[in-house]
């Protein structure tokens, strides 16, 4: 090879790695995007799930008061005989 | 006594009798009409008593499927963990 | 009639009498014992029905809390969507 | 520049090409594992809110049979008036 063949491959060269390397923090970025998204996402559903909970809580205190309610009537009719 | 007072006192006697019996009557119907009402609310009463367990029964039920329910979202609370 | 047949029939007519008039207040009293019984079941009766409608308000406190939750429940799933 | 140098920077050059095209690949398969899991996690999510719904129906069941219930009791005390 001729010194102006190497000179062409090299800047061949050169402008490919700076393609690939633009193609890479490109990816970087939209990786970073990505986790990102992910990591929201898990925060919004424990956040969902934790309303979840309070609410199965709150479901439950309805049932005892139900419960409850069920028992006075028992007894009301019990108490009426 | 002579036989006229005597006869007058009879008459009295049989009028007050015919009076009393009268009133005898009276109250015996009014005792049985009592009688018959209390019997009557002794069986609505019971009447009642008997649909008020139905709808404790009914009430139960509801209790128990809500309980079906609150477990059903625990269980998909958890699930979505 | 004599003397005697006239004090006879007075005799008989005012035995009868008391018997009637002792009669009388016997079912006098009895009626007073049902009427009275009547009026303590009508209380009674009303006393239970007072305390079936506070149990109806509380069963109606407690529809409307499970439908505030029920509220709550479609509101957390639309806005995790 | 003589041709020992510019074959010496062609062969640093096709290195580093080589390393970074290797980090864009690994960095793409990275992407596409994030992008998967954003999507199977919409997918449960969606999953999720679709059970939900469905137990908001059947709550909303229950509530419509709790008010039939406590207008069966308001019925009951009512005619027992």
């Amino acid at each position: 090879e001729n010194m102006n063949d190497l000179m062409e491959q090299k800047d061949t060269l050169t402008q490919k790695l700076e393609e690939t390397e633009l193609r890479s923090r490109v990816l970087e970025e939209q990786l970073v995007g990505a986790e990102q998204r992910l990591e929201e996402n898990q925060e919004e559903q424990e956040n969902f799930r934790k309303s979840l909970r309070t609410l199965l809580e709150l479901l439950d205190g309805k049932i005892f008061e139900l419960t409850e309610l069920r028992d006075t009537l028992a007894r009301l009719i019990e108490e009426a005989s």
